[in-house]
């Protein structure tokens, strides 16, 4: 008798003309054990599947279908949603309540406290009332490295940021064994456009875009607070640091190069390489590269995996640690499917890609 | 009677294949008042510019000659030299004998100091025993905006490195008021891949660098002496600062983002802007953008412009100081051209293109 | 007694905030001779420039007024409109009819005849009422190459579209020879993301258009039988031929590459070349390269230049003429400037840019 | 029981540094039944693998091996060279005699015959005598939806070019099906820059190939002979065909654009999909769009997809067939693969990428 097929789990994605859910999507079908049993989206409800991306066909060429709770109840047992900050929380409690597990790829459930959130996303805040604290207590931070057993078992987890994501895998190891100082650490981030969003806005077009390099938000954009929060966690004290995000005149990739400084002066590249690889001996999607050896986002792009290194700089007592992801794969979608894995029992890096198809 | 037509200084390009180089004469072609009349070239030597170069047609489409300091002397006035590190500092010395005054793109003469530059450059040192430890003394560090009165009178100008240049431009106002801590300083550097020059590299390639970025000389790369040594005259005390540079997917343009301390935390960026403004009040090629539009690279593309931004964080009292500028014009041959005019007395943005074609 | 400066004419630009508008801006700041003297936008009314492009600071900093036609004949001799297609024509004749000299970069009075532009531009034309048939037969295309001595004296221009200018450069000269046949013209072109304009469109998004090739309007597109009804007058017979754009990831530059067959199949490549260079002898802003020499869009990046090339295949009797510009200057502003100085009795090639900055 | 895994075939890499060994390596990694035992490099033998590809980890870090033909057939059934032009055929003689089967990426075994080869590459010939016109006759040109039957029991099977393989898809049907002319057909390419391969050249460059588009090899491309050998033997006829190829700033991705006259103008662009569909019925890796969908270069990235659509001008009689491939999946190393699945009796497409990461 042959081995039986795995189970397939059910997933409804919704917000599926998004680059969020568009990745989703794709991620699934290479998927052994997941299976999207429904495609919502709100603009592109009604149309086929290949009206809106003839690029990448899909079994039977579904309908977009509204999202709405009973029909997502009655197809999918789980619910990723990839829609803009402010709507998830108004999709969330339903789905909870009919039973679903829900992986949401927005902000609405990053931080444990709603009042939090209210003060980072102001404008959303105002146009969008919400009385689910409870649910910003409940849900996980989905970054699965840290968080794993608490993902297992979530009925809501909330998939990090891309930044905090590139961000926080370097930095968390750093800062639970105490190695670094923890005011002082500058996060210089570079991102590639499709972090941005499919939806046209003038300074994403190629004609802006392309040949540019440029600042934004300086002080106060909005994943600052969400790695302090997490950082804060991980350090057991509150942690101010500085984040400054830069738009790349690229597609995709995202690297974070954080400056910190060494409490002990005297520790080396090498030592604290070792604390991360030791950090990170299980997490199949996060890799320390060799001392020396810098990570380009080429090397992660279209892949789940993170890529650190480390280098330590004697003079100045500082450590440089930088982090390279795909920011719609490891940065968004992908790490989604990855907290999926865990929730539905599978192995984590299930039907993720690794490896990176150079150049 | 006609107003008299300006005398035309006359100017040596040496080094004509590279970008250096051909920035230079660029530039020149529209010059009021510099005229190209000697070229040369040792790899190039021998052949028409034409053959070289078909998209820059220069009139009468002149023979690159091997760069001898005789007949350099016959033809010119002034040489600008593009040539790889170690190589200058063997024909700056018979340059100068013959009274020609000289701008140096590359960094042997950066350094006040020979056994600095010895140590900094360790490869080109082996190779080139060099001993003009007066002309590294003399030669002035071609930053116009700080140095204006000195490059005038100059025999020997060193034209700064792309990275210091915008590095420098925002700090030295601040370290020289005394606004900002010199301990600590961060840089974290942007540049597009012409900074690496003309020389096939494989990992130059578009294949290899489009769709990428990734941090590259982590920890001791040369310019951070460069840096230190300017920023510590001026600060007057020495300073240590960490400084990385990454590649970005792009032919031009340089972002240097500096993140320091306020010494006093109650300082506003709008204060802050102020100081930089009076600095640079009757500086041509440096402008200080109103607080809260930060610089892009594509916004002083081929152009000799420098764009300046301050942001300040109150919460964990650092200031963000953002310098954009064209890494193969304000960053290399147009702050030479800016050099020049300033030896040859004439106005010190003659020229030179200050405004950009966008996008 | 110093030599008079040259009179300034005073010129209106219209559509400020598009690219084309902006480029015309750019232009007339270096110019000799043309001054700005009104600025006029619908969208950015009542806004200061600097709010809208603070990457080009223009004395004074004007506020963009609305583009009334009185204001605007009070303060100018000449208009340049770089307006949506459909809206020129709504402002050109009011214009005229206060003794206003117009450059159109719209396709508005491309055509001799009001209902061959209706049948081409059928959206347009359903929302905008015209009955101005005898501007469109009056309107002088605006090719500077071809129609100069109707340049000079015409009250009203239309600057060609980017397109036709790449390809007929090229083709006019062989065609008026009857070196080609006039049958089976195949025009392949390849376009930079800026000729699809400034408003934001998900296409061209450097997410969607980056690291991305795709013809797009095969067939039909509207440029084909512009480009068909001045291939027909210089040829004196009706001339169909296939045109297709393809969107290049990249912000400038276009690249027209047109298969012809030769009707003496005896001709090579430097015979026709020699006719060419005939044709464009006292052309400043047209260059024939050597044969073998083939243009990238590269070489003419931010010029007003046009490269020609052409390669013959005696195998299959076809000749290829390739034509390279910039899509925003030679193929658009740039063309428009080059109009308005033939219209003022400058020099054709006053204030433009020539030369590329390489790279 | 459990059901027996599928045998892993002995696969050896030859050339494991370029693009075309270091896909090969890749898709190797995921695939179900074929597994690497031997990785051999010139260059780089002696030194593992993560020295010189330290982004691509593969199991174990095998040392490059010199390409010893011994060595090779004691750990592998089959061989995948991607070698230089003219190099291969020194390998491939004493492997066939070893009893291994070969897939070839190189152009030596393209042409049937040894003299057409050494017409075509001349200056290889010069360097390397051959006397294996035996082989020429004897080898499989490797396209597998037209030589599906010949390569599974194929010794030896020569990979196509990229061009080749995106013209021919579209064009193949057609001529088989006598739809179109044989004489006129012109195809206008567009490819990245990584068709050039990772040895580092000046015009390669980002700074050089970045923001630019240009023709190359205008006239007498290689790869012109080799898609009119295949073309015609399908014909039935002798085929002269015009082909240009142009370099984009992009890494991966190639279109083809091909122009040609339709024998029936009254056929439509539906009645010629319906050929082409019909042809590519059973063809996992080929995709014919609908009428009006054109195909994008980014939506095969990195997929063994080729990607066809047909439009057609009843104005001009004209059909433009367009064909979208990764070229160094579809184009190169994917089409070995799908080769080696052919050879080892495996399903064509297994372990190929066949979806895109959009965007």
């Amino acid at each position: 008798m042959a081995s039986p097929l795995p189970a397939l789990h059910r997933v409804a994605v919704i917000g599926a003309s998004g680059y969020g859910g568009l990745q989703t999507l794709r991620l699934l079908q290479d998927h052994p054990a997941l299976t999207v049993t429904f495609l919502g989206g709100e603009r592109s409800s009604g149309r086929h599947w290949s009206e809106i991306n003839p690029f990448l066909p899909l079994p039977g060429d579904p309908l977009v279908q509204s999202p709405d709770p009973d029909a997502i109840a009655a197809a999918a047992d789980f619910a990723v949603l990839s829609l803009p900050n402010g709507l998830a929380a108004q999709l969330v409690p339903p789905l909870l309540e009919r039973g679903l597990r829900v992986v949401d790829l927005s902000a609405d459930y990053r931080y444990r406290s709603l009042a939090r959130w209210q003060e980072v996303y102001v404008a959303e805040a105002r146009q969008v009332p919400r009385q689910d604290a409870d649910l910003c207590a409940e849900a996980v931070y989905g970054l699965p490295e840290w968080h794993g057993d608490a993902i297992r078992t979530a009925r809501l987890v909330a998939a990090p940021g891309c930044f905090p994501t590139a961000s926080l895998l370097g930095l968390l190891p750093l800062l639970k064994q105490g190695l670094i100082e923890t005011r002082g650490i500058v996060i210089d981030a570079k991102t590639g456009t499709s972090g941005g969003g499919r939806a046209a806005k003038e300074h994403l077009l190629l004609s802006e875009a392309g040949e540019a390099v440029a600042p934004y938000g300086v002080v106060g954009h909005r994943h600052t607070s969400e790695i302090e929060q997490i950082a804060g966690q991980v350090a057991g004290r509150e942690i101010q640091l500085q984040f400054t995000p830069h738009l790349m005149p690229m597609v995709r990739g995202l690297l974070a190069t954080v400056y910190c400084r060494l409490r002990d002066p005297g520790l080396t590249a090498e030592d604290c390489s070792t604390v991360l690889r030791s950090a990170y001996r299980d997490a199949p999607a996060v890799t320390v590269l060799p001392v020396g050896t810098y990570p380009s986002t080429k090397w992660v792009r279209q892949t789940c995996r993170a890529l650190l290194s480390l280098q330590a700089d004697p003079r100045t007592g500082q450590l440089i640690v930088m982090g390279a992801i795909d920011n719609l794969v490891k940065g968004q979608a992908g790490q989604g499917v990855q907290c999926l894995n865990l929730m539905a029992g599978l192995e984590e890096s299930a039907g993720l890609p690794l490896l990176p198809f150079y150049p």
